[in-house]
């Protein structure tokens, strides 16, 4: 037995968010595994929410409903769609091994970094500690995408084809995509405009900003 | 065939960070899993050499030697080595698949805010965004101990069961322990006095903290 997937997101978010957020990379996933799912929306301020809590108890997107369990975390949503697609990840072997790897360096190496990046210059751009830290973090996120262009030179994709790894990689160096960090380190740069013109992932970007244009609130 | 897994560590830090290197959770999932390995050791000063880089390309521990492979990321060390052991991680169903969404959980939501804090305070006290910036890092991390203690309420570990989740959950927490974050939210501390509480836990830190002891520089 096996229900449709549900994915949850945003109905809407602000500009600067839009094609940020971690439900993509759920959507993307499925999309390229050819799997069909609904998705599903609930406003910014309904996160907290007691009933979303119950479903996804940090009160984060994504959230995903799969044969009766809702899960969440968008790398273990995505590491569990891959499991079940060989386009995504191999099913087993050195392959297999270095694309798990390369998923944790993506969440737990490079994003960190990157997401305090965003955070600073996107949520608080105006506050003192923020632009006296800045360069501390912009020395982080220059570190691991350094260690990045070493790892790309010569590959097309994280373990050589496309995987997993590269849905998290992708997606999480997109979220400096308001600095020219990843400009100034070709190899990576090449490798990010080489995922994103992935059909898959053009199309489920088309479509949630899509419906962020639908579900703009209006001025009241 | 099956070589003697290799863990990579330093051979020895400065009394804050004793107990909070990342080799740690790898020792003990191994020793939770009953599995035999070799501890291999790196100076401080070595992690960013190019040898070590050929193993390890962000220059960070641990390192993980298996059948011939070189791993890194705890986090996907502790999942495959969890994948080989029932002790660590249900084989299938929905309790293997909540043991997933767990361990990203403690890497990519829990350990973000939690290990800027233990940067701010052990790397950069001294300066002055770190001093204004602290009180926004305290508060997402009491926003994540917040919700794990609703998630731990009547549950001895994550998904109830002990798992791998709790390796990584347990460690993570660790990395506060010079405040009283944890403390303030008794079902959180409870949960990681149990974690720290099991023999094999207890049995690798002690191992590594006698290596530290024996490894402390002489003064020059």
């Amino acid at each position: 037995m096996m229900e449709r997937y549900g994915v949850t997101g945003f109905s809407w978010v602000p500009t600067f968010a839009q094609g940020l957020n971690r439900d993509l990379r759920v959507r993307w996933a499925l999309e390229e595994a050819g799997l069909p799912y609904d998705t599903r929306q609930i406003d910014l301020t309904d996160r907290k929410s007691d009933a979303y809590r119950q479903v996804q108890p940090f009160g984060m997107i994504p959230a995903f409903s799969a044969d009766g369990l809702d899960l969440f975390e968008s790398g273990a949503i995505v590491q569990l769609i891959a499991e079940n697609s060989e386009t995504l990840m191999p099913i087993e072997g050195p392959d297999r091994i270095m694309t798990v790897v390369w998923m944790y360096a993506a969440l737990n190496t490079v994003e960190p970094p990157i997401d305090n990046l965003a955070t600073l210059d996107l949520q608080h751009s105006d506050e003192e500690w923020a632009k006296l830290g800045r360069p501390t973090v912009v020395e982080a996120v220059r570190d691991r995408l350094a260690v990045l262009a070493g790892q790309l030179g010569g590959r097309d994709f994280l373990i050589g084809r496309f995987t997993a790894a590269d849905i998290l990689m992708a997606t999480v160096l997109r979220l400096v995509q308001h600095t020219d960090l990843v400009a100034s380190f070709p190899a990576v740069d090449a490798y990010l405009k080489r995922c994103e013109a992935r059909p898959a992932f053009r199309n489920v970007l088309g479509q949630q900003m899509a419906e962020y244009a639908k579900n703009m609130p209006t001025v009241a």
